[in-house]
């Protein structure tokens, strides 16, 4: 494995109960004001708004809301909040929602501490010294936001959208109910599937030499997850499997099973173009990319895949080549896509070639991308024309 | 899983050239004078010492050495700690060595800030408030020290050995390059690997229902520790496999395998009681207890044995009872244990039957023992008499 540091100070509760009985106290380390922060409003037709507001009155903890952050969290609600943040001196930023609502309260924390345009610290062009404390309620399994340092916000007025975040941004605590997960619209349970499963892979498609528990650790939660998400997709209100998919999505991505490997990330940053322009869900456009990605790459690296195809997918490896295995442990990737009927093109989102060239472009701004395999332009631009 | 705050705030470090890059700094943030603790002195031998010493003067950090601390650390060493500590004014206790001298940090950690006996805190009769700072250079892979609140502290006078520890006494950071475990002895790398092996195992049986990703966690975990142990032993610089045991020792009892799990952990419990009157290597006490409880809570559950035969040992269920399962996979942790030249019986240590009453009195003094089967003095009682 390479060297590593390995931090992650946040408080993470899950189960029933632990927000009625811990909010307050986690809030009280940091402050009596918080800043509110929510999306469309399902947390008020579901009750968790109520709840919150309940325990925040009980507390004495003063607040400020800012609703009606985007799917896709937007630069202009971002500079939004680190207006109000300032202006009515808030000491933490209380996120209730899915990634996007908690990857805006992470660019609004920088922003509030940082001196200048936060949109820099994503454009790579600065770095954050500090940030506001963030909590979260977590009411999406998906992202893993609730338990790392990143988040990815949108600028639509240049059609960008960019991660970013900092060692102050991990959430002070988060809570996860899955309860709070039971009203999830069957279409977003899917994509926050692909989102988890996509962080699993972008592990597992690792350049690193010597790292044999990371990759039980990464197999593990992909086994996991695909075990139960049909499950969460047929009974939403399965509290069993609604916990193991949102434990699966924390696990995915807060560090814990990557450490001393470098992911791939190629296919986040592709993806990343496509729903710059489109505005499509993160999750469906990694789960179009992702095969076409694995087809590409394992011509020229079909170690991995054949991992994936023995290790994952139970395949017996007796008698085949590496490349057969891969070949078939890719058509298990396509399969389990297809089982929980989630879009296999860019033409199931109406996206026909004209702006491939432009993604293209756009994806290798900073350089090649891609771990396990590096990509240029025209590496991108044959994964998108695969794709469409 | 069960409702659980799950927060490890310590930063790890992994690998070659972190500690000269990076001791330093750490130091820095909590002060500029620290307590240099260790244990017999190999270390000096074997130049961490002088390396350690090197970068303290090269960063203008003080220091005040305590060394001696014994493998079982002892009450009246932590004593000792602690007044060092009071009188020289020490910011933060750096342990250089193996689990012995970590836990023994943690005591002094607390003791320094506590008004009263420390061993209270062991003894349950009171809770820490507060801590020193910790740093650690990790020497030994075992007790995973490293990256947890607890430790061992064992008392001569009346021959307790008990554990304890406070949010407080997770080290701030940890220093782990496998190199700093070559010269490490045949005997105690093997006891080491018993003793990683063993917090798998008290995760591993527990009582807890829908832990799916869990358990593939920790089965993770046992099975690189098998793959790798021989390797280690016959070949003590292997870097490769120094440094994937080293991890699985973390990984072991950082909490990140167990969330929301309720750990077994009678063979600790009953493996204290015979070292704090034998003295003997906790490693081994522990790899001639597991097989014995195993044989006698798996004739009433078996189911988890045979989840362990199963998913670790790769024995195949056909045709088999869970019980059928359940004795062969014991069978293969006996395999193990002898395959890498462990003692199998108390006899190997010259322990007769003189105290086992004693200790089985002494097990349950807190209440009845282990989770996955509840123990009583006369279950403890048989396991032992078992294990002669």
């Amino acid at each position: 494995m390479n060297p590593f540091r390995f931090q992650n100070p946040t408080a993470l509760y899950y189960g029933k109960g632990q927000l009625e009985q811990h909010l307050v106290e986690e809030i009280r380390k940091y402050g009596n004001k918080v800043l509110l922060l929510y999306g469309g409003g399902s947390i008020k037709r579901f009750g968790l708004y109520d709840k919150v507001i309940h325990l925040l009155r009980e507390g004495s903890i003063e607040w400020v809301e800012l609703a009606g952050v985007e799917p896709n969290p937007r630069l202009t609600t971002v500079h939004k909040g680190i207006d109000l943040c300032k202006t009515e001196g808030v000491h933490l930023i209380l996120a209730v929602g899915g990634g996007s609502v908690l990857d805006c309260a992470k660019a609004i924390a920088m922003g509030v501490k940082f001196d200048g345009e936060v949109y820099d610290i994503y454009q790579r062009k600065a770095v954050a010294k500090d940030a506001l404390p963030i909590g979260t309620i977590l009411t999406l399994a998906a992202t893993g936001s609730e338990m790392n340092s990143g988040g990815v916000i949108t600028n639509w007025e240049t059609k960008e959208k960019l991660g970013g975040g900092s060692p102050y941004t991990f959430p002070k605590f988060s809570f996860c109910d899955a309860e709070n997960t039971f009203t999830v619209p069957r279409d977003q349970t899917i994509y926050g599937i692909c989102d988890m499963l996509a962080h699993c892979y972008e592990h597992y498609f690792h350049p690193t030499e010597n790292a044999p528990l990371q990759r039980r650790l990464i197999e593990s939660v992909i086994k996991t997850i695909i075990e139960n998400a049909r499950k969460v997709i047929d009974e939403p209100t399965n509290y069993e499997a609604r916990e193991t998919i949102m434990y699966c999505s924390t696990m995915a991505l807060n560090g814990m099973i990557s450490m001393g490997i470098e992911g791939d990330w190629a296919n986040h940053a592709m993806e990343h173009e496509i729903s710059a322009i489109y505005d499509i869900p993160h999750g469906g456009g990694l789960a179009i990319l992702f095969p076409h990605w694995m087809d590409f790459v394992s011509q020229e690296k079909p170690e991995r895949f054949a991992d994936l195809a023995v290790h994952v997918f139970g395949i017996n490896p007796a008698g085949k080549s590496t490349s057969q295995l891969a070949a078939e442990g890719i058509e298990k990737v396509r399969e389990f896509y297809r089982s929980i009927e989630v879009p296999q093109r860019l033409a199931d989102y109406q996206i026909g070639s004209e702006n491939l060239e432009r993604m293209a472009e756009q994806s290798v701004r900073f350089g090649e991308i891609g771990k396990y395999r590096k990509l240029n332009k025209n590496d991108v631009l044959r994964i998108l024309q695969a794709a469409l």
